[in-house]
């Protein structure tokens, strides 16, 4: 179940070292070598799956469970006012390592990180058309 | 286990009309009606949540798979590239309705959509440091 020449795949076996936060069967937990902000935190799972759509049963039912527990102890540790959880799927969603990982950024006010995006407005109409499409794929999954 | 006055509990029971592209007991899943993209969908727990802290354990169980299948049928209907998962916990995160809401974000290849933060570095031995902080918290909760 690991990738050879997946980088996340050596880390979440401990083959090469990290700042591991948690470690159970299914997951490791470390410290991002280049955090947003200081205590940015990644769920590895052990098992290789390149992405949300390839995860495991098992991991999909505890990963979020983890992330609350994880982001509940970054707070206490940290002191941080907030927490983003950002998991990204894709090149084009900024992913650049092709492991499942799930980012816990510890946030503060003011802080110097951002999230932004220019929202957009639907045409009348467009919204539901747009729901419909998307009801209509999930049959077909 | 709705509170009044909550905007996301209306939407969730159906009190207020969304475009809703799923639902089940636990869940409606709708567009947000600002997107970054177009089909830009939020997970809304039907019961009320703050945040990702007071989540239920059902919902925690679930709620990520419920996000494959969604940015599945997202990725079949709208062709997009990619799908960014973010889930904003505290003011100081951006969470600007405080009902737990999971957003799943098409992306595009050459799209306008920004999610960036600037990486810091850590001191010699400071991620250790932090890393071993979170994990004496983890012991307290």
């Amino acid at each position: 179940m690991k990738k050879d020449d997946c980088i996340f795949c050596k880390i979440a076996d401990g083959e090469i070292p990290s700042a591991t936060v948690y470690e159970d069967d299914l997951f490791r937990v470390i410290l991002d070598i280049a955090p947003a902000a200081k205590g940015h935190a990644l769920i590895l799972p052990k098992n290789h799956y390149d992405n949300l759509w390839e995860l495991g049963e098992e991991e999909a039912k505890k990963v979020i469970g983890l992330a609350a527990k994880i982001s509940a102890a970054q707070k206490k540790a940290l002191g941080c006012d907030g927490i983003n959880v950002l998991q990204n799927n894709g090149i084009a969603a900024g992913q650049s390592v092709f492991h499942f990982h799930m980012h816990l950024i510890p946030r503060y006010e003011e802080d110097q990180v951002e999230i932004p995006w220019k929202t957009l407005s639907y045409e009348d109409g467009e919204a539901q058309t747009v729901c419909d499409s998307i009801k209509e794929a999930m049959k077909e999954l």
